[in-house]
């Protein structure tokens, strides 16, 4: 079965900062987006729309360095069915004006379409005992006191 | 912009447990996902895929049984512009006969079909100092030690 997704806003970046840019006709849904510190930003990996990286399902983490196979859904490459990348950022602020939110990073390239923005909630999306692939023990946590 | 996305699979809900049911043909993705204990579940909200529910840029959190208005991108809620599901599990075993993962729960109705699966990465998706809008402070977080 195939459905049809819409970009609502692109990434933009520039010398003042980061920002996810919403489109003005649907800004409505970022009311209130300001009563949390920290969003899951849905994507478009839109460079890798196409026939050949969507029939890729082998990875070699981490970041197509490692030198053992993995499924895609066993990594976070960009080489996968559905190129929807998933970033964890920090609001820094919101400007209803410009209709952007200014974040803290963001790996998506400039001019990514975003395709879904949802606020971070520790009751569903915090897990503090994960266990990794030992290739990506030693990363640190970037957003741990 | 719009762009296609596929199901990879389907939730399945039975008497032995609850199922990520993945296309026969893209098994080969799911490789080395049993490293993992927790996964991150793109699913497509098909009840919600219609053009009322998907301009409906308003929910009233929680479980759209408050009372106060929140953008879609503030809150869970399904009507969204584009429905994707996103949640958080636990990995209880892997099937490669079956070709299916058992997971602790979802809340994602039977038959549901799911478009990408990712593990979940501490060092990018945990989040420790987490500020939320105050209707959802009092939820607890499901998978702290």
């Amino acid at each position: 079965m195939e459905y049809t997704i819409r970009s609502i806003g692109h990434v933009e970046k520039n010398d003042s900062g980061i920002y996810l840019v919403i489109n003005p006709d649907i800004w409505e849904a970022a009311i209130h987006v300001d009563h949390f510190s920290h969003l899951i930003v849905l994507w478009w990996i839109h460079e890798r729309d196409n026939d050949e990286d969507r029939s890729t399902l082998i990875g070699y983490p981490p970041r197509d360095k490692g030198d053992e196979a993995s499924g895609a859904f066993a990594c976070r490459t960009p080489l996968r069915p559905n190129p929807i990348g998933h970033t964890i950022v920090k609001l820094l602020s919101v400007d209803s004006d410009k209709k952007r939110m200014k974040i803290d990073h963001m790996d998506a390239n400039q001019g990514s379409p975003i395709i879904d923005i949802k606020p971070y909630l520790p009751s569903s999306d915090r897990v503090d005992d994960a266990l990794v692939a030992p290739w990506f023990e030693a990363l640190e946590p970037r957003y741990t006191r």
